[in-house]
């Protein structure tokens, strides 16, 4: 048990966004919500998943929408309290702890807020390990775990509770719901055991963005390499260096979908990545080979600072590094690389780990 | 208190569609399913509304969506009974009574089904004494009745309760909801206690649908005018007689949209009149006049039958008798006319009673 104060959130956010592969949220909006939250009620406390009690029940809660709208449209804040309260009394229990959803900029401490403002419990595990785009996707999914009964908040004071035959007609209805909410809302959902959490939850993650943060600032503090520190903390690789020379963007059926051209320097000079996304990094390849994609984390740097630079946030002429680091092993199987690779998304290639294509490029 | 069997349910479903004004669903469709469920469960149990309590609770039922689509996209038949019984769950009380969102032919017989599955009584009233295309119009509503919490399911399985901030945010999000589950569902809203249910609906108006279905049989039997028989007995007046020359018809934003042409015959003949649609028929007019506006009931019969046309049975080639009916003064007030006049569905026109339309033409 450790308690989370707004230091630890700083650290996190920045953390949670190399994670998130350029989704998950904003993480300079998650920050100040959470930050906000432990300002007015304390920290947060935040407790290992073998804390748990087998039965014990817990629900993750998150942001659900398009990353790009939520920089404008800022949450009023206690939405996802909303969220939570709102399934409690659905279910007629209370929950014992509160977990992530996905790390991810804003995703990673969102729960902080709520874990600070109800003094409830925050699980130090997510579902993902990464972020993804929709519902459906999640350890806990893969292996059983309904997302329903879930609830919906929005910013206005408007709510819902669903109950679906599966986790991909949540995504469906839930999305629906989110489009017409203006794009961004919090959810409540993956209701778990403390048993399944245990079983199916990435454990530890939340620690573990901290570390990266910690890393990327203890890197510029010694002036080291921050880039050079995210390999080493995440066992990522570099996969490119360049300036960002187009962004395609657009806010589509909820998601914030395009793609970002990376004009290489340096080993890559000569060269262009393009790097497709539907909030999160999905695929990036060049124009005679597929260097990265899906389930594996595609992470974009600033090649300065070593701070994730979201999708959000990609701007022309920004000099980025990206990175490849190895997903949770458990993606890599069939119903894994079913529900969140390559073809799922629509493109036409092969799932091949990073590590047997970082070998196979030499 | 008074027994409705299959009989009675054959004269309700063609009333109602006089009234339903082109909406309310197909009432071939909300016949067989109230009469499935009466053969199955034994005959549903129809109350006045005086026989509640003043602080009983009970609430509406009625398919959303596009009627065009619900005669393709059959219902499985328990999905009203599924967002009723997820209403009281959530509630955390049982109904008194089930009465009619709007007459219409679907949706002021389904009631009857769910009365008879569920052993519950049925209240002779609805919400509006016709139809209409959205939620947050309604008698109740204009009074300051809550749509929310409402409940609402599909044929699949899926359901979710909502609860908003305004009729008008139920109406937009349960919209999305419906579109996303195939452009038909099941909702159960409203709630009322007894005492407003007495003071809001339109009371008495199943046995008035029942009557005006009777008056069409009787006609028939007696070789008698169908559509005088109607006139008569809804105090509508015909506004046209011709043949259905052209149909467009969209199905848009969850609504069967478009326009009906109509050649005039007779009296009629040189002239043509455009009926505009949104579920319901909106307006009526030729070239160079408006012949009749919502909230007065435009309805169109079969010119030999008398039997009521709705959205999506509009067919090239059918002889039609279109009738004025006025609708409940109620709706005249200017919160009425806000709510369901034409400029509301984007018709710039001001709304005057038929009764002065029709002196007006002389």
């Amino acid at each position: 048990m450790r308690k989370i104060d707004v230091e630890q959130i700083d650290n996190m956010a920045i953390g949670a966004a190399v994670l998130g592969t350029g989704g998950g949220g904003n993480p300079y909006i998650g920050r100040l919500m959470a930050q906000s939250a432990i300002r007015t009620h304390g920290p947060a406390t935040m407790i290992d998943a073998a804390a748990l009690a087998d039965d014990d029940l817990i629900v993750a809660v998150a942001m659900m929408g398009a990353p790009t709208v939520m920089v404008e449209k800022i949450p009023a804040g206690n939405e996802v309290v909303v969220a939570f309260q709102m399934l409690e009394e659905y279910v007629g229990q209370k929950f014992a702890a509160v977990m992530c959803g996905e790390v991810g900029g804003l995703n990673s401490v969102v729960p902080f807020a709520l874990a600070a403002t109800l003094g409830i419990r925050i699980v130090d595990a997510d579902g993902m390990g990464r972020a993804f785009p929709e519902l459906q996707m999640g350890i806990p999914a893969i292996n059983g775990a309904r997302a329903t009964p879930m609830a919906i908040a929005d910013e206005k004071g408007n709510g819902a509770v669903l109950n679906t035959i599966s986790n991909k007609w949540t995504e469906n209805l839930a999305r629906q719901l989110t489009i017409e909410m203006g794009c961004s809302a919090m959810v409540a959902l993956y209701m778990l055991t403390g048993k399944q959490c245990k079983e199916w939850a990435i454990l530890g993650s939340l620690t573990k963005v901290e570390e990266i943060g910690l890393a990327i600032r203890a890197a510029h503090a010694e002036h080291r390499n921050p880039v050079q520190a995210v390999c080493d903390i995440t066992g990522g690789s570099l996969l490119w260096n360049g300036k960002i020379s187009d962004i395609q963007r657009r806010t589509e059926a909820g998601f914030a979908r395009g793609e970002a051209f990376i004009d290489g320097l340096g080993d890559y000079a000569g060269q262009q990545l393009r790097i497709a996304f539907q909030n999160e990094f999905l695929i990036a390849q060049t124009d005679d080979r597929v260097v990265a994609t899906t389930p594996d984390l595609i992470t974009m740097l600033d090649a300065e600072t070593g701070e994730p630079i979201t999708t959000e946030d990609l701007r022309y002429g920004f000099r980025v590094a990206v990175l490849g680091i190895p997903c949770d092993p458990r993606w890599r199987s069939p119903i894994g690389i079913e529900t969140v690779g390559p073809r799922y998304f629509g493109y036409d290639i092969e799932y091949v780990p990073i590590e047997d294509r970082l070998t196979a490029a030499g």
